[in-house]
């Protein structure tokens, strides 16, 4: 099989992808750097894994950056550049793929459980999928244990910021889509207090590449700003359980109804870079 | 609505079930009596539910057993009788539902997650299913963090004796099934080190009830002597995250493949006695 030689778009959207993770993790280090306890501050460790494509050739791979330190109880931030060819039955479930099963797929991963219960936890992905059509998706949801709603608000206006500086629908429909796709219907409630989801960005590669940047900058502005906000707050052990509890809602909702997790799982993808959004503790008691 | 009148056969696998159900939460309290520690001995609490039907009618319910002491971190042990109508594009799935979706059900399902990491979790479920047919179904099997061959040996010679007291081929398809379904495909492995699983169990109710009973007896007479085995066990921080992983193992097993969990989380069971199986406490690190 000949190298998989990435054309323009692909490569100027991966490259935004790996420059996004540098900045995330030096900008969570700082974080570490700031935080208290005798526990020295926490660095990414990063570990590369190749995948196999459904027809045997090369098929990409990724490289997962996690950090386990003191105000960061457990980050990933992974990135993959993936392609090859759908298995057929799946082919038709895809966006494009229904006459054509070859794909390629390039994207950005972030699930970051926090140390003090006070600090929310963050989800943001972001992606580039191609196949006979070519389209972005992602989206940055907060998830804190014990939510505060200046946190709340200013996440949201963050992000309302970055839709309407691209699409004057955009804030409606990604909020609404989030609300409606981050939901636990066995627990009747959401997984976190909202953000923005968003898929089939298709169109104008140079318009929509330049929101899912924005999404990603955008996180980058304001997360770190909640998390220095709460870092050094003291907590107790009632609320360091409720926090546990509140990530077994998490893992409640990445197993059973997470799209990417239970795909993932169940075709062979890469279990420790799908399994990194899984809490470093959590309780169901 | 009439209330439900159980007929004969089902008020006897209900009052076995409940009978069971009084005789395990005895032999565990006894267990706890003997543990060491300074925190008092644990006492099961029961709680009972109702369940509406789909059509809205009482649907019957169950009685939740739990207990978190010293020996058992937690232990749950649920019986329920439920009865009504499936849903049309459910009732299709079921054995003798497809042209009658009229049904009954009750049963008896044990977890138990065990404080000290040296003795194994365990899990026994068995059920009597009424449809326009009747079969009996179960199983029980061991889930060591540190699997000791001693105990696995132990635990399979008891369940193979019952099994030959009750049919020349039993042990060795329910020991099969045991293993081919109680895998975890994302991670290659078993979830535990075996034991037996059976569903289906048509024909002449007197002997399948006795089988059913006879594991329950089974799992009575051998779990509580493989704990006194190593309850008093020490062991240390390593191996009590070895455990703690393990247990992220086996929420993954109940959350994505276990068809009881994932079809009662989807179609609105009583999620409290579903999740009963959860650890109290996982990593994911």
């Amino acid at each position: 099989m000949t190298e998989y030689t990435l054309d323009a778009e692909q490569l100027a959207a991966q490259t935004w992808f790996q420059s996004l993770r540098d900045q995330l993790c030096a900008a969570f280090e700082t974080l570490e750097d700031e935080g208290d306890g005798d526990a020295p501050a926490g660095r990414f460790e990063r570990t590369a894994w190749d995948r196999p494509d459904s027809t045997g050739a090369p098929g990409g791979g990724g490289v997962m950056s996690v950090m386990k330190g003191r105000v960061f109880e457990k980050v990933g931030v992974n990135t993959s550049t993936v392609f090859g060819e759908f298995a057929p039955e799946f082919a038709k479930s895809i966006n494009g793929a229904d006459a054509d099963p070859r794909f390629f797929a390039t994207g950005i991963s972030l699930v970051a459980h926090m140390a003090n219960p006070h600090v929310p936890a963050v989800h943001m992905n972001t992606r580039f999928l191609v196949t006979t059509k070519r389209w972005f998706g992602g989206g940055a949801d907060l998830n804190p244990a014990l939510p505060v709603a200046a946190d709340t608000a200013d996440f949201k206006t963050a992000f309302k910021a970055a839709c309407d500086r691209h699409g004057s629908d955009y804030y409606s429909r990604f909020d609404r889509w989030c609300d409606e796709y981050f939901f636990v219907p066995h627990r009747n409630r959401h997984r976190g207090v909202g953000g923005i989801f968003y898929d089939h960005l298709e169109g104008a590669f140079a318009a929509n590449f330049a929101f899912t940047q924005d999404v990603g900058r955008t996180l980058l502005g304001v997360y770190p700003e909640i998390v220095r906000r709460h870092m050094h707050d003291p907590f107790t052990d009632a609320e360091r359980i409720v926090q546990l509890r509140y990530r077994g809602l998490y893992a409640e909702f990445n197993l059973v109804y997470d799209r990417g997790t239970t795909f993932g799982l169940k075709t062979g993808g890469n279990v420790e870079a799908i399994l990194m959004s899984l809490p470093p503790l959590a309780r169901w008691d």
